[in-house]
């Protein structure tokens, strides 16, 4: 098989050309570009990540195991690890779960048996306890974006208590004490987060005033939708929502526009995540925007520079940093067109 | 190693009750589910594709390249082939390439090596000549969304010409005789039918009258922001833009909103695509709807169930068809705010 330095004479370049242009570190001219590939073609040269295995004992594959690709932020967040990887020329395998406990053991099982180098890990359902033992063994482990409980691997988070917080904040300051969170449960690293910030600064700035109802669920569109309608439907006098995810404000928003309410004239909204065109939306929806690209950066960085021989290193958590992006999904609860049940009407 | 009786037996259960809980075609109750899962785990039950493929000859594990996982009709598309593979009990490699061709031509060697059953191939650069030899050689390819000519292999497309035509006659019935094309040039398939598509609408509707400015580029919100914007500096007296990706249309929106200009009102907009919520968007965008879902089913099901020594298998070409969803981002000609040049005013 041809190697690096063939495939680069033959297309009148240096070999450090054709590595930093098949690494993506490089952009060629167009006729550059072409000789390479031709010279590729031709020579049927194969940058072959297990042939490099076989020489190195390593073999510069990592994995990434998801729950789902579908929704917005797994997507955006695979495409960062991704895009990453390749930087760091490592191949990424991507593997979905589907939430189904047995996929993901035999994927945390494919380090121990060194078919990859390491894995990028993030599951999304509360039955995590059968993994434990199995991350730990696995070692070159990174649990990125949900927590698996007495697992010793690193850990990476966006600030999740902070932006619950931010969101909290924001609905506070223009006057909400009566207000809906939809989205993850305490059983849920993020969910629990995300609340536990969201409460501490409705009840800095309300004390005993405050009014939280709660609705635990998925991510998914789909129970934002009934979640929303629930709250609807019990006459709950919220002025106010606090959507979990991108997908929960669509669903909610569904929910909503069903009843014909609009936001926020009848009723404020707060998303997290920001990863869909909010800004293009009917009503362009305030958020807590996920530091998506870092998240992914840092996942490949933490799994390949971390020293795995040290204790301290594989018990460290990080967390980044999220921000609220203002748009105009909420209003002073003084601007409500019915005061305090926006819903009292439709029913 | 434990194998799938003994995790039945110290489950209480069936093996076809495991197996079938494994593979996804099963729901049980919580407590029948806690049951399996911790006998899966205390026995250290592995379902191990590759041990499989040493009893049966084949990896059961398939792969799907696409050139990257981030647009919402790439991430919906891998979505809905997980999940049929799943459902086949398939494992799926997933790739990304970015469109570098090293990539490609180390993941359709991945098929010659016995790495993997078979390949699911999407790629969306013009730069496909290298590939064709090498997709030939590779057999069991099926080529999904984008064309790769000359390669013998099985392909799968949306129907682009007809999404193309149902986008013209659309506008063409609203009276649009003067109109702007952005998406993918000739080079590309996809750019190539949805154009042809699109024209023989507009000239059965208008004949010689018929005005088409084209800009061609790849289907990026970047690409749509800057099209459109050079459509507005250009001053061309288009009364409507048919934008051939949910991200084009995006960027379509970017550049109208920062020019003053509104959808209908200025300018009638209709996208291709319909992954994103467009229904929620300031103007609910009237789009041609991709059969994702039926695409993902099919590419599988193509993938296992084609006899690969038949060579007219392998020359088939299938062809799924496509709706438009019809909201309110698109206006009568008569309508328009300002008659012929929507876009005077605001230079």
């Amino acid at each position: 098989m041809a190697n690096l330095k063939q495939v680069a004479e033959r297309a009148g370049v240096s070999s450090a050309t054709v590595s930093r242009y098949l690494n993506g570190s490089l952009s060629l001219p167009e006729a550059t570009r072409s000789a390479v590939d031709a010279a590729i073609a031709d020579l049927n040269y194969r940058p072959n990540p297990f042939a490099r295995s076989l020489s190195r004992g390593r073999t510069d594959l990592i994995r990434m195991v998801v729950p789902e690709i579908k929704a917005p932020f797994f997507a955006a967040l695979v495409a960062a690890v991704e895009n990453e990887a390749f930087l760091r020329e490592q191949e990424l395998a991507l593997s979905v779960t589907l939430n189904r406990p047995g996929r993901e053991s035999r994927y945390l099982d494919s380090v121990s048996d060194r078919h990859v180098d390491g894995l990028i890990f993030v599951t999304n359902h509360p039955d995590v306890a059968p993994l434990t033992g199995r991350i730990t063994a696995a070692r070159r482990v990174v649990l990125l974006d949900e927590d698996v409980p007495g697992a010793i691997a690193p850990r990476l988070f966006c600030d999740n208590d902070g932006g619950g917080y931010l969101a909290g904040a924001h609905l506070a300051a223009h006057g909400h004490a009566c207000v809906a969170v939809i989205g993850a449960g305490d059983e849920m690293h993020s969910g629990a987060e995300r609340f536990r910030g969201f409460s501490r600064a409705m009840t800095e700035a309300f004390g005993a005033d405050v009014q939280i109802t709660r609705k635990s669920g998925s991510y998914s569109r789909e129970d934002g939708e009934r979640h929303c309608r629930e709250i609807l439907a019990e006459g709950l006098p919220v002025t106010a929502i606090f959507a979990m995810s991108d997908e929960l404000v669509i669903g909610a928003l569904d929910a909503l526009m069903a009843a014909g309410l609009s936001v926020p004239a009848d009723v404020s909204l707060i998303g997290f995540d920001d990863i869909l065109p909010l800004d293009h939306f009917a009503t362009p929806i305030t958020a807590i925007r996920q530091p998506v690209e870092a998240l992914g950066v840092r996942a490949v960085s933490i799994l390949l520079d971390t020293d795995w021989e040290d204790p301290a290193a594989r018990r460290r958590v990080e967390i980044l940093p999220v921000t609220l992006v203002d748009r105009s999904s909420v209003a002073s609860v003084a601007s409500l067109q019915t005061a305090t049940d926006p819903q009292e009407e439709h029913r």
